[in-house]
């Protein structure tokens, strides 16, 4: 039940009909007795500069969720950015700090890198190749860097976007190996398929799976099927995987973490949304 | 369950805790099927005149319900008053309308006239006595101006205030007779006291109760106790009266309407708050 004293997270994006935070975190808010509310907020790109840090005035917001168009530009309305933030080029949270500051975060690569770490893949030290460097791709670079893999691998159809991500990477992380120009999976304990093959049938593969040794772990961002072409040819060879939508769930709680809420597991999280949508 | 197209009523004030609000219009959207929610928006009174313009830029903002410190201010913020509002000299409520400009209105006084009107109180061409000329007794005075009462008699111990209201009020409604400078209840058939007179024990009485004929009407705005000393001289005289908590309820049908929302009765309203509070 909102009150006067309920928290406002921002959830800011255009258009917002399509939202779904606000129908799993609320539930969530409601069973933990955290007394916040998650509200949509329709905002036009051509207004965010200027509705963003109105927005930060409220005595009563604790953080925004930033969703399209809006992730690139928040980078330059905040205070601070995370190393994650900085590398990613792009924000989709937003804290407000005890002494007002703004800080922008980006979780959208650490529900990727949190759903493999829950499936016993070993990050730490590990090869990784991403192929994709648009703002998911980037965003899972940022995040497995974050977590100290050995190496990274970024390809990327549009060479200079790759090799923008690598130049960002080798400032924040100099210890970090970082390859671009190749999507060849040889070699990697774990491949990525951040671009959009696979979002419509027919799609070619983002890679030559033929290459894909059995032992390394792959995994998805396309999120329109559980199961796609590239994922089940992956399978065939006898990889293990994680479907695009596992990083959905895992990602909240690392949103919960970062505004400072009591936090819970993905599996408790997607429970309480299926029991609410039904 | 709020969702990504749910619209936003801000309830905007500082400070936010004690707000109402939110507890009686929330259960009420949620049982008439609205889709809409009412957010609590801490605003100080230094970043108004930012907050204000920026959150009706949202794409998802029905409205806004303001209270203090924002009544007076609003009204230069607006691009449209209502005569109630501009009689008034304050706004407490804000409606976005179809082509973008925003109107600003006043239903402190609506409450009350509603409540009078459905204890069969007759107001049309009768002469009304206000006490007080503050905020309330400002927008009492506008609102009972507009269902059109013949003569208002308006009296504020700082008799600069209760003149400047009858110059608005001569302004907005040429025909009805404005007089000052007295508090005397006699040959009125409504007197209302809207001062703070009544909030504290030992407060004087607003008026001279030895004056008041039992056929007059008499209501209140103080809401601290039910019957205060002056509604209990009142009664004891044989005049009906009103409450000030009376006109609480009232007025959310005058918002739910403006805002363009399906309206209820106040003591449907009554009974859902009732029951959510228990």
């Amino acid at each position: 039940m909102i009150t006067g004293r309920t928290e406002i997270v921002a959830h800011i994006g255009y258009p917002t009909g399509a939202f779904k935070a606000p129908m799993v975190y609320n539930p969530y808010f409601e069973q933990a007795g955290i007394d916040a509310v998650v509200v949509p907020m329709a905002v036009r790109a051509e207004d965010y500069a200027l509705v963003l840090p109105a927005l930060f005035k409220l005595g009563n917001i604790r953080g925004a969720l930033i969703t399209m168009p809006h992730k690139v530009t928040t980078s330059a309305l905040v205070d601070a950015l995370t190393p994650t933030a900085q590398v990613a080029g792009a924000c989709n949270a937003v804290l407000r700090r005890a002494d007002g500051s703004l800080l922008g975060d980006m979780f959208d690569g650490a529900g990727f890198v949190r759903g493999v770490l829950r499936k016993g893949v070993q990050l730490a030290g590990a090869r990784v190749l991403v192929v994709g460097s648009g703002g998911v791709g980037c965003a899972i670079a940022a995040s497995l860097a974050g977590v100290g893999v050995a190496a990274l691998g970024l390809f990327d159809t549009h060479a200079p976007s790759a090799e923008e991500l690598a130049a960002r990477l080798r400032l924040h992380y100099p210890a970090l190996q970082v390859l671009t120009g190749s999507n060849d999976p040889q070699g990697y304990d774990l491949v990525v398929n951040a671009t959009p093959m696979g979002m419509n049938q027919g799609d070619p593969l983002p890679l030559d799976v033929t290459r894909l040794a059995p032992s390394t772990f792959v995994g998805e961002v396309v999120m329109k099927t559980e199961m796609t072409a590239f994922l089940s040819a992956a399978r065939a060879r006898g990889c293990a995987v994680q479907a695009g939508s596992d990083m959905l769930f895992e990602q909240i709680p690392a949103y919960l973490e970062f505004f400072g809420f009591a936090s819970t597991t993905p599996d408790a999280l997607r429970k309480l949304a299926q029991l609410r949508y039904e």
